[in-house]
């Protein structure tokens, strides 16, 4: 049977190494603080904006949540965010996502500052993915899956590794972190072919594709590190996530579980870059 | 033997076109205008900076080159290109680089303003790469590679690409471009382990390393269509590429030769880019 690695525990172990960040900082007269921007009542929303809360509190960290009616305007949701990018006392902003149909998501997200865009949404976060350098974050649930790896002692350098998904929030962030820890990756999607032959040949097999239980017992070959990225309610009613789990824990050699996995993490993240974001503001 | 993939080709036909979109433009009194901002005297700087002017004059755009000595200081470069920034007559900048050791090339770089960056050098530049905006200009030479596909008619959707280095200027840009056209993308580096091998599973390999004559025999098969991107002046005086041209030609379908091949594509993006650049400048 496949070695399970927990979310849940990198999380734990992380959420220890914030708490004595977050006093630290609050011994200097810092305390850490994420604002939290929901437009509309999506139950998705709600329930991320509930973990996440839970989380920063958890942490140390102080929390402002916003909430705005789905019909807000353009021109009100920016100016809420310029807000945001001007009280010094708020270190990080998550802008909870998809935005209403009316709202201009890239003109919105880039009107934050990088230095505050703890889940990595701006165009200038991202080209530090490109750059390797420091501009802003990477988005939560791509850096929670690096966690992961970090918390199993998991050197992706040298590895074959395949990312399933080109997503902007994680695939392409996914695929560019593990090129920067020296992986050979290869970026699967919708329009590849013969996909279950290019997973098998992962050392690291990344599963982000959005679609439940899509990979199965022909994606896996003894060896294999599985990352799961996807979570799903299944048909029976149980949380599942894009990796049919029981055919993949036979036959490869470690995988995150879902939930428990990577899902796990990505709120921490958030935490660590909110406390990084507070840390560099008070440099 | 492998069919010829000819930039000097491709760079004909997409002048042809720039000189068409030159004349509509003067038509309407704007005159598309690059500036080249060399500092030092680099023999390699000099000749790019030759290549680019004639190319640029053929199309009809009108051409100014500052030149800064190698001991400027990091305020006088960045004073210059802020003028440029401002003069509405300059509607491109081409910052001859690798700069001085004494400057800060990120920072110098992002003082430029995305919609003038012709050659995909600023992080808004280069984050267009990843969100699929047209965000400021990709770096000419990986679109170099794209146009010579354009020009022969070939699609990269669905077809296994591997891409050899991870630079800045080239590999990652390409590796993004490439995926951003529905191809199944590999990118290799100095620590991928079996390169021959994952080289031979590319339908489309790129090599970009910049090793004279680093892929040989062992890294094609038949089928593949080869994209040599480096250049360089071999032991017996000739130019030659990343590719031992002579033991690919008899194995591959279709080649760039070097010369001749991506380079001679660079300047024609250059162009198109100034053009591009004026034409928005205008609307």
């Amino acid at each position: 049977m496949a070695k399970l690695l927990s979310g849940t525990e990198a999380a734990r172990s992380l959420t220890d190494q914030l708490q004595l960040r977050c006093s630290e900082l609050k011994k200097r007269g810092v305390i850490p603080s994420l604002c939290i921007l929901r437009v509309g009542s999506d139950p998705g929303d709600l329930s991320y904006e509930k973990g996440a809360g839970k989380r920063c509190e958890m942490c140390g960290i102080r929390l402002k949540t916003i909430h705005l009616s789905g019909d807000v305007l353009q021109e009100e949701l920016l100016q809420v965010i310029r807000q945001q990018n001007e009280d010094p006392s708020v270190h990080g902003v998550l802008l909870l996502r998809p935005l209403p149909s009316g709202i201009d998501a890239h003109l919105t997200a880039n009107t934050l500052l990088p230095s505050k865009d703890v889940d990595g949404m701006t165009d200038l976060s991202l080209s530090g993915l490109i750059t390797g350098t420091k501009t802003g974050f990477a988005p939560c649930t791509a850096e929670a899956a690096m966690a992961i790896l970090d918390h199993y002692g998991i050197d992706a350098a040298g590895k074959r590794a395949v990312v399933i998904g080109r997503s902007l929030v994680f695939g392409k962030p996914a695929a560019l972190m593990l090129t920067q820890r020296n992986a050979t990756v290869t970026l699967c999607h919708s329009k590849t072919a013969d996909l279950p032959s290019i997973a098998r040949q992962a050392d690291l097999l990344v599963v982000a594709c959005g679609q439940a239980r899509m990979a199965g017992r022909d994606f896996f070959r003894p060896g294999q590190i599985v990352i799961d990225v996807g979570i799903h309610q299944g048909e029976d009613g149980r949380l599942c996530g894009d990796v049919k789990f029981d055919e993949a824990q036979g036959i490869v050699d470690a995988i995150t579980p879902v939930p428990g996995g990577v899902g796990a993490v990505t709120t921490t993240i958030l935490a660590k870059h909110v406390v990084e974001a507070a840390d560099k503001a008070d440099e």
